[in-house]
């Protein structure tokens, strides 16, 4: 596999440098140069807050955790890497792994915070707000135009045979911390326990997910973003969601799971059949050409449809979808753009780079384009069950069985998510 | 312990309402604004990087983690908390805990980013500088006075009995994590899974801890911000150095423990050994009155005589200090303020606010006070093989044995560290 990964690198770096310089001759600049950006102290403090390289300089360089450094980019030129690398016995010096691109850049390792010499006309992207006044005056190029950063967002929202390699190769990785994950819920164990076995079997370190991952028994399956790890298990285990991702060279798994326990009511575990039931159907409509907004509306209308199988409402579909009832059970979008960001950019632009802003009915939702080949996407829809969403329903004479959702209520809500590529001619799902 | 903590809880808050009242009364302001500050989301994405709410703010609210609130503190009225909690199904809405604070506070439940109307004149300290223009011209204070800050520091310098039983609290559930990571290296654990190991008996999770934690083997123990976890255990066990902590209602304990392993020669087994003893023997030399940077001199001198005794150096204590051969050794300061943040404030300055940076030939170390009842300080002298730092020695003529250190090389270094709280009549050893 790896000499494959290898040969699907350097194609990835072919067509960046193509890209770049298509890029660079519109714009009639001779350079760009790329910062990694770096992380800041936490306030009155000298210890550092979590940082990500900026996605654009992980396009070239899949090391999410550089920082001080610097890539110029020219066309027909090898790419330029100034990367800081103080002789400091502090800290590891900063270690470049065994892959092509290290032999496709000219590498100079920098013992201070400096900025290149930029050839000709040139402009400079990323976090620089926060450089010295007079390292960016010494720069004299132009910051962050707006042009340039959406045609580098909109080329990254078409993923190479190497990206979509790179998140397949995230999705095995992951998929074994989730395998981990459920082990340790059928073993009675809490949040935290639950995600230490996570991070263990999928191999890596809490500061190293591509996003906090959530891990929620309870009622707390029903809480989005649930934020917190409790250390104890409680003594009812009626459910587990576990929305956790992996990154592989700089590329983001984001799979979510969601699992019955033993002190579920029954109609527990057939909705979560019903949701993993869905999630296929959904990830099927995943083709070129296919609006992803459509999509979403497709995915309320089979909700709709479960609520009524499930007799959780006993009204039609169309009443469903109109009066807001698979809003109130699933308040967040489809999915999204994925990639080097786990909400990966270009999501609600049009291709020209003007806004695309979500749905007025779906303002959670993060992907308003129409799919094309190469793009990869979440699919993941959820069904919750959030006292906030439902309470305004209750004064309603919308036929719902209170009695059962007061039942499924402690099992706080279900997401199964899948990543899912747009080929050629339909898709390919990524989680295995 | 619980009935106790709440009682020395009441005392703390009211030390510190006496506190502020002189403060105040000294600065003719009729009310201070402390703001907690909030996370930044990563360059160009929609994820946050890690957070610590400000020092100052914690000293009365004990949460690491709070955002977008603020204490406004009156001379004789109670204080005034404006926690930010949205009505947001997204995220489980801020907890209380159940301690005595919340009930001496007058809690204000805020649903959008407000700032607090100040009474009279008013002056406001905190990582204002993000928040909107219009927010701090709201708010007609002053803003971060630095006499008022340094004095805030002064008095976070000297810990009352309240936050020594924190740090004490602090030091016992570290301690258990100690104890596993242990257990984990005897087991012939990789760097990732000692710290999955010593976070699960510590029982936290990696965003909480108050520093990220030191994990290294072999020669990564000599390495010292040592900042990955290899995922490979190595197939040699040569060394473990564990530097890791724990916080208690923000309170950080900061423990290193370094152990030899089946292959390492005997002689790095009894400088272990060694280097525990002199911790031990710093220990005892805290109490009030104490320079802290004759402590660190002293550290020198013992650690000179541990490398002669071990016959790494066959020269004379004097000449080990003089020509800098035991700074090659140990190159980091004995110790510093610990607290809210493990690097505590006002460590590098006099009573006055002024300056007291470090001395010229040890400018790593980070207290240069002299000790007082209830200063907390850590204790950890270390002893490394850095090449970096051995390599100039290496052509002097200094009667040092480079066979030995090319021995011992492989196990990296040695630091073993405690907590340290002064008392009236000497020190009392939080570590236990």
């Amino acid at each position: 596999m790896s000499t494959t990964l290898f040969k699907l690198q350097r194609e990835h770096l072919v067509h960046l440098q193509s890209a770049y310089a298509t890029l660079l001759a519109d714009h009639q600049l001779d350079s760009l140069a790329i910062y990694s950006g770096h992380a800041s102290d936490h306030f009155a403090d000298d210890h550092a807050a979590s940082f990500q390289t900026y996605g654009h300089f992980m396009h070239w360089v899949g090391l999410a955790d550089v920082q001080h450094s610097w890539l110029m980019i020219q066309p027909e030129k090898r790419p330029q890497l100034y990367l800081y690398a103080p002789a400091d016995f502090w800290h590891l010096p900063t270690r470049l792994p065994e892959e092509p691109w290290v032999a496709e850049f000219d590498i100079h390792l920098c013992s201070d915070k400096v900025a290149p010499s930029l050839a000709g006309k040139a402009a400079i992207i990323g976090d620089i707000e926060r450089l010295p006044a007079s390292t960016l005056q010494s720069l004299n190029a132009e910051c962050q135009p707006a042009t340039i950063v959406h045609a580098l967002d909109e080329l990254r929202l078409l993923k190479t045979p190497y990206e979509i390699a790179c998140l397949r190769e995230a999705n095995r990785l992951a998929i074994a911390g989730h395998q981990a994950a459920q082990a340790a819920f059928i073993g009675a164990s809490g949040e935290l326990d639950i995600q230490l076995a996570y991070l263990a079997a999928s191999r890596q370190r809490e500061s190293s997910v591509p996003y906090q991952n959530i891990i929620g028994l309870n009622q707390h399956a029903g809480v989005l973003h649930y934020q917190h790890y409790d250390l104890k298990a409680p003594k009812q285990r009626y459910s587990l969601l576990v929305d956790a991702g992996r990154r592989f060279r700089g590329y983001c798994a984001d799979i979510t799971r969601a699992y019955a326990g033993p002190d579920a009511p029954a109609a527990f575990g057939e909705l979560v059949a019903a949701m993993h039931g869905l999630k296929d159907e959904l990830v099927k409509g995943v083709a070129p050409g296919v609006s992803f907004v459509a999509l979403h509306e497709q995915m309320h209308h089979h909700l709709a449809e479960i609520l009524i199988a499930h007799e959780l409402f006993q009204g039609t579909v169309e009443q469903a979808v109109a009066e807001g009832v698979t809003r109130a059970f699933c308040p967040h979008g489809l999915g999204h753009s994925l990639g080097l960001q786990v909400h990966d950019v270009a999501g609600l632009r049009h291709p020209d780079g003007t806004p695309a802003p979500a749905p007025e009915n779906h303002p959670a939702l993060r992907l308003t384009r129409t799919l094309r080949p190469g793009m990869v996407v979440t699919i993941e829809p959820g069904l919750y069950f959030i006292d906030m969403l439902l309470e305004p329903l209750r004064n309603s004479s919308l036929p719902i069985n209170w009695p059962l959702i007061d039942q499924l209520s402690p099992c706080g809500g279900i997401r199964i998510e899948d990543n899912v590529a747009v080929t050629e001619s339909g898709f390919d799902n990524l989680t295995p």
